[in-house]
């Protein structure tokens, strides 16, 4: 039942029915997907990827967002290297209720695929299958040893594949089955290249399952819950939840949107060193305004959820990769620049001495009481009388209480594309994304990334 | 320690230290599967894939066996499409001990990725990486509900391509990791189209895992063997017999070579079905030397293991698909034909009057005491005097106690290749593939194939 009731539901959904609330929610995840995506193009993994493969690019249709300005790939391979990109500063966005990064290989998958076809695709067309390929990815659950992120995207980017290709129900069953096949995705690989690889290879998986099925190559039209199916070999407990998540698709009685609990991260970092890193900037915010210098700060105590000691408590970082698992570095960073992005996780900038210093003066004390999205903090100054700078992070910035919102994700998109695409083109780019709803031909794109 | 073993002990292996059986048995493993993926090219899988995805194909590289004559796609594109067509009449070899068809996903790979290079590949050197491949393969275990042969091929496939590619053992390392990683293949596939996809797709995999891990993209040392790598994600009771397996590599004091123990199939069925086909055939070819007419057939009595009822017992097959599930249907050629090629298995076949008439004239009896690659049959004739002919297949062609010979080998190589590629070629193709060993550039298996 769930793969044809996913099949039917996605083949039939329409973008005048959708809420207003989605369609501005896959706007955002669209826009936030499209800055990380520039932002990660610079980075070894997507030009060690782009160097190896593109001698086996076929013909060209499908722009790389951001590396070097405007290089086109078909839209196999610019799946995959937008994929890669999109994650690789492990700063993307987090549907939080499953943890998985819904947008990387759905929008890779799709916006690859459009610009190879030969008609326009609207705007409006574009969110539908984006919807579709997300809802569809976060309808399912954890699973222990897998990284959910692309185990469930081959899913995902089929669908939205699917959709853009007016696939029938049935071949859209097919479709969601060759991707299911494709199980890609150790957690073994995180720390490595190859964690970015699983999002731009589940896009891949994605595409090519929904071109196999338009050809009509035929799957399973019950691969997510049949016996030997995907459920039972990702997980065990699982077929019985599948089922009772598909039921909440759409607007249904038990209905429920994924696409609006889609969070974005406001740091390059995990996300249990967020409130941290919050409470920290609003700290230099205010040191700022009161012309206060931060060579002035004799201590900060950090009181936090135990999860942070236990996953970010490096307290002598090496490199940037290390200062992404300390709390003590997001801290210092906060205080010391007033922002968290990739630049602050830069390996010079974790060994740069002023940063160490800020380091060496956090304490961090665990308290049982306290969220996991909470933080209190406290900055003593070197005043004779001993002045305190107190703040109480009750909801991270990114939270569902507390979501990025519109202005905030420029900047993050504008700290992505800048130093890449120079102001002119990134104003235009930012300006382009925003108004994807009434973009006549997304092909279009071209002319702005 | 797995992970580092074989990608060590695969890149130190050379040519001159493989044993003759050893090369034998690499040159029979490639020649039937060049046989099987010409076969297979002209099937609707492998053309419905070509069509779907040849306008992705980057510069034509690689030759497509088979398919029209000389069709060339990029490497990836031809790893994948003629491991499809490698696959898709279930007609290809076994690896009896682990159940893996190990050839498909590694020479796939291999014979695609050489056409690309830039230099002269020995055929001794394509020897020895494909038997990398194969052993690298084969020294993994059965997981109940996967497609073994794309889960274990994607790694086989990849530590072949790395071979070829001189990678170093720490990249080869990672190209272990990359193919890990990307764990295609559920059993729910079996009776589609994508069954044979997952070879095919295996063999990109790998050959995907290794150009990137070429270029020192990075992904876990410890792919196989980790807590959350790929043995204790495919099965949980693995870890402990996977590092037993890799011991066993090579020449070494516990080695054993498992090329040598690859076997290939003499009908395009299930195995189990194999004795009572050889055992008609058998008596199709008394009856024939004897002058007696098939009709003159009262009553066959077949004697099997409890499994071939189990898995074949499909009394009134209604097409090719369900005739490979008929032990009747088998019976039913061997005696009226002499063969059981795809040829016999065409739905035309199936529904054939003269062969539904002495299928209806096949009894099946179960007997504990029979092995699974045995069987007994009498056949009884109208004579007045009641002639009765019987056959005792102690083991069935293609066991390995009565292993397919070079001369058969060659005669189902005929059978693949003679419909599609006409005589001159086919007999070229086949003197070309026995001599392998002394190819001193297999890029130019474009002259004859």
């Amino acid at each position: 039942m769930a793969t044809q009731t996913l099949a039917t539901w996605s083949t039939t959904l329409t973008y005048s029915t959708l809420p207003p609330s989605v369609i501005h929610a896959a706007i955002r995840s669209f826009y936030n997907w499209t800055g990380c995506t520039v932002g990660g193009s610079t980075h070894p993994a997507s030009k060690i990827a782009l160097k190896a493969l593109s001698r086996f690019s076929g013909p060209p249709t499908s722009r790389l967002l951001g590396s070097d300005g405007s290089v086109d790939v078909d839209a196999m391979h610019a799946a995959l290297l937008n994929g890669i990109a999109s994650h690789v500063h492990d700063y993307d966005d987090t549907h939080l209720d499953t943890v998985i990064h819904p947008t990387g290989p759905v929008a890779s998958a799709l916006l690859a695929v459009v610009q190879s076809l030969e008609r326009e695709v609207s705007g409006e067309e574009f969110i539908t299958a984006l919807v579709v390929g997300v809802e569809g990815e976060c309808k399912s659950n954890k699973f222990g040893t897998r990284h959910i992120t692309s185990t469930t995207g081959s899913i995902g980017a089929a669908l939205a594949v699917s959709k853009i290709l007016n696939l029938t129900p049935h071949q859209t069953a097919h479709a969601i089955g060759l991707a299911a096949t494709q199980v890609t995705g150790l957690r073994e690989m995180f720390g490595s290249h190859t964690k970015s690889f699983h999002p731009g290879r589940a896009a891949q998986n994605g595409l090519l399952a929904a071109v196999l099925a338009a050809e009509d190559l035929t799957s399973s039209t019950t691969a997510l819950e049949a016996k030997r199916g995907w459920a039972n070999v990702v997980s065990n407990q699982h077929r019985h939840r599948l089922d009772e998540q598909i039921a909440t698709l759409g607007d249904g009685e038990k209905g429920r949107w994924e696409i609006v609990r889609n969070a974005f991260k406001p740091f390059p970092c995990g996300i249990v060193v967020h409130p941290v890193i919050d409470g920290c900037i609003q700290i230099h915010d205010e040191l700022f305004r009161e012309g206060i210098d931060i060579e002035r700060v004799v201590s900060v105590v950090v009181q936090v959820h135990p999860l942070v000691v236990e996953l970010t408590g490096k307290t002598a970082p090496r490199d940037g990769l290390e200062g992404k698992f300390s709390v003590y570095h997001g801290g210092a960073v906060g205080l010391l620049f007033g922002k968290a992005t990739p630049a602050q996780y830069e390996d010079d900038v974790v060994r740069d001495l002023r940063v160490v210093a800020v380091r060496e003066k956090i304490q961090v004390e665990v308290d049982g009481g306290i969220e996991a999205d909470e933080c209190r903090i406290e900055v003593r100054l070197d005043n004779v009388d001993g002045d305190v700078k107190t703040v109480h992070v009750e909801h991270a910035v990114g939270s569902l209480e507390r979501p990025m919102t519109d202005a905030q994700l420029t900047e993050k998109f504008l700290e992505h594309c800048l130093p890449v695409l120079g102001r002119e083109r990134t104003e235009k780019a930012s300006q382009w994304c925003w108004g994807l709803e009434k973009v006549v031909d997304v092909r279009c794109i071209k002319d702005v990334l």
